[in-house]
């Protein structure tokens, strides 16, 4: 009898705590879509400030604008985080032509790569289009050597992830520039790393090895990509372009922290980056992702949430060209000697929520799966193991413990938008960016109550 | 020993039959990502044809339209099922305004609810808001004589499936102008049934009881409604309206139909409907789910896919406004001693289809959840208990031990373009439609297999 009565007793226990889970939870996602403050957010980040790469006026003005929204808000405790940051411009000179062997002209739409040094004025070459960096690094500089290389790999469209596409073209936007050098190449210009065929070029970062032979780096809109290469089909062409990027000292500029003090001091850290490519708003990248970042704590605080551990939200800085503001934050903590139990990161723009990819162990897998018949009932399905986000990526060496957990969003129109012109605060929708905020601050409350 | 033998040749056996299905489920994505004719399809639909009720000559041109698409694919067998159905027209006036007592005019953006009698000229009345339909019920006619009854219910944002905040304005649209015939109101005008705050008016259908008092009953735009609701709290406020919008003798449509044969003539049933409200294009709605339905049986065809059971894509005529294709569908297949084990309906747009509802008993549910982690893999996790929609329901009264299937998609964006101006092609996004061709071929393979 008494082991009955001991078995109700843990039942209704265990009952009354997936209740309570529950019942909290929708009060979560009560705030975010009815008296949410995402959207506005958003649009005040977008339209206020801008675009905002590092080194930028607008990246300053955006780490006030995060410092004054978080003091808005009365957290615990908020403070900048003193970190250094590369300065690259775009300038104000930037085009491409191409010219067939009829004389016909066709102006492209390019965008310099982040970190491509400028041309020097007007320069000119044949163009030689290799499929991807496994054909270029196959030349011999006697085939390139004066000419400009076109990378003209496409997303792979059977991905059903875009993400896994992307991480397929990776290489072209962040290597082709560096290894057409090596052979001394004139210039590069790749096809954009985008789903779609239309006319927005996207930019990225790209990386010089120490030593080689810089050139300048380009990308064009897919539609002109497809144009070219059917171009070369038919002959020689040559391509004229002109960029006055150039890169400048490194300066100084912040991480923006937010803190709710909990019962112990382990931390769970979450967040998004502050800065963004230079074009466009930084809307869905990752404009979002701070604006999900900053309304989890607001609805935690707002709900009287009380915490067990310290819950830390951090508006990352530089994410883009250099993750100063990730690599950063984890040698200061390791240095504080803070201990550090998860992290959890937005950076997949602001459309539908759906999981949260999860960077640990079998196990950790497994305990984050505990809760996923609750979150199913929030529409949030898809809880496997994946990567957690690149500016949270870092903590991972000094806390190879720790579970890091990266929000699954919709993938599908992503890079329709991603480091384009086309990533502005008109394209995310308002109830999406509600429900990646709601389902930031439910998986913070779950983990900040499973976590030992 | 042999019981250990008989155990691993079992559960070869079973891994085969999944590695089975996981490589033709990845065949089936690749032929509807790399080598679609969803979108086409789907621009042509809209473009070539465009917005089609029942009764329009554009809904007839979508039946010799799906006609000629189908028999373009060799199916087994193509044939059109002829019905009878509703034609109502819009007309070509259609226009009201909202005069202050100061006398500021404001032009609202209307549109007639699908079925409504016109004004007959010019009419006008003090405008009197309620809440919803149960506030309107508690009204005497007295309150409600010779005025506009303004409803202005908003959509309960707090739901996280909008089709749940749909449903419950439902009522406003599909009863409101009935409610108030009888009290003797002149004029019935909604707020749209949609999410978002702006321009567009949403139509949809409307009913009117045998003998009631026919009135006039139209939405306005979102907007317009909560500026309406502000300029009462102010004073008086009258509407004039003028529609001449029409109803017509039914006529002569057909549902539209092409079979793949199977080893046996048990039946699986899936499809859309063809016609569409008269304005936008009826992209999402439900162009979308017509040309899921047709990619569908293209994909399985191409791949050389042998079927258990006879196979039936069915583009429904009719269930905006009364369903006649639906019912006459079920009815049909009743007369003629059919056997139907399953149905499976596209109609909530071209987003991102997540899983499949289940109209059926638990045990269907677990049926169909035997494949959920197989089918995970494909980014498709929701298999719950559901609805499967309007076209296929009918199918229930004759076969009620049968499984219905409604695929699930991402609703967030459904009721901005939802029955307005606004369901435009450019609207859908080519690889979330193409998705939603795979997971319809999806199912269908697995339930025609699985299926006794």
């Amino acid at each position: 009898m008494k082991k009955i009565l001991l078995f109700i007793a843990l039942f209704s226990a265990i009952n009354s705590f997936c209740q309570t889970d529950s019942t909290f939870i929708r009060k979560v996602y009560d705030e975010a879509l009815e008296r949410g403050e995402a959207y506005e957010n958003l649009r005040s980040l977008c339209k206020d400030i801008g675009a905002r790469i590092t080194g930028s006026a607008e990246a300053e003005m955006a780490v006030k604008w995060g410092e004054k929204l978080l003091n808005s808000y009365g957290f615990d405790k908020v403070y900048l985080q003193e970190i250094k940051v590369p300065h690259w411009e775009r300038g104000t000179k930037e085009a491409a032509w191409v010219i067939n062997e009829k004389g016909e002209t066709y102006k492209l739409d390019i965008l310099a790569l982040g970190g491509s040094i400028g041309t020097n004025g007007l320069i000119s070459g044949e163009v030689i289009e290799v499929a991807n960096l496994e054909a270029l690094q196959q030349l011999s500089e006697n085939d390139v050597k004066g000419k400009v290389v076109f990378i003209s790999q496409a997303f792979d469209q059977k991905h059903i992830n875009t993400f896994h596409a992307y991480g397929g073209c990776y290489p072209i936007r962040g290597k082709g520039t560096n290894e057409a050098g090596k052979l001394n190449a004139k210039a590069v210009v790749i096809r954009s790393l985008a789903t779609p065929e239309d006319d927005f070029p996207h930019t990225g970062t790209m990386h010089y090895d120490e030593g080689v032979n810089k050139i300048p780096g380009a990308a064009m809109s897919t539609k002109n990509a497809t144009m070219l290469s059917a171009w070369l089909k038919k002959g020689k062409v040559t391509l004229k372009m002109e960029m006055d990027c150039e890169k400048f000292e490194d300066v100084t500029s912040y991480n923006v922290i937010a803190e709710m003090n909990g019962k112990d001091n382990k931390i769970i850290t979450w967040g998004g980056h502050l800065d963004s490519w230079d074009v466009g708003d930084g809307a869905h990248d990752d404009g979002a992702g701070i604006v999900h970042s900053i309304e989890a704590l607001r609805i935690l605080k707002k709900l009287g949430y009380q915490p067990n551990h310290k819950l830390r939200c951090v508006l990352f800085m530089n994410e883009e060209n250099g993750n100063m503001g990730g690599k950063s934050y984890a040698k200061i903590a390791s240095e504080n000697k803070e201990e550090h139990i998860c992290a959890i990161e937005s950076d997949r723009g602001g459309f539908l929520p759906v999981g949260f990819d999860i960077n640990g162990t079998e196990e950790q897998v497994k305990f984050v799966n505990q809760h996923k018949e609750l979150l199913s009932d929030f529409e949030l399905f898809r809880f496997k193991k994946g990567y957690g986000g690149v500016d949270i990526g870092p903590l991972k060496e000094f806390y190879p413990d720790m579970i890091q957990l990266g929000m699954a969003i919709n993938s599908q129109i992503y890079f329709n938008y991603h480091h384009s012109n086309n990533d502005v605060f008109e394209n995310v929708n308002q109830r999406e960016l509600e429900l990646g905020a709601a389902a930031m601050a439910t998986m913070i409350y779950l983990m900040d109550k499973s976590l030992k």
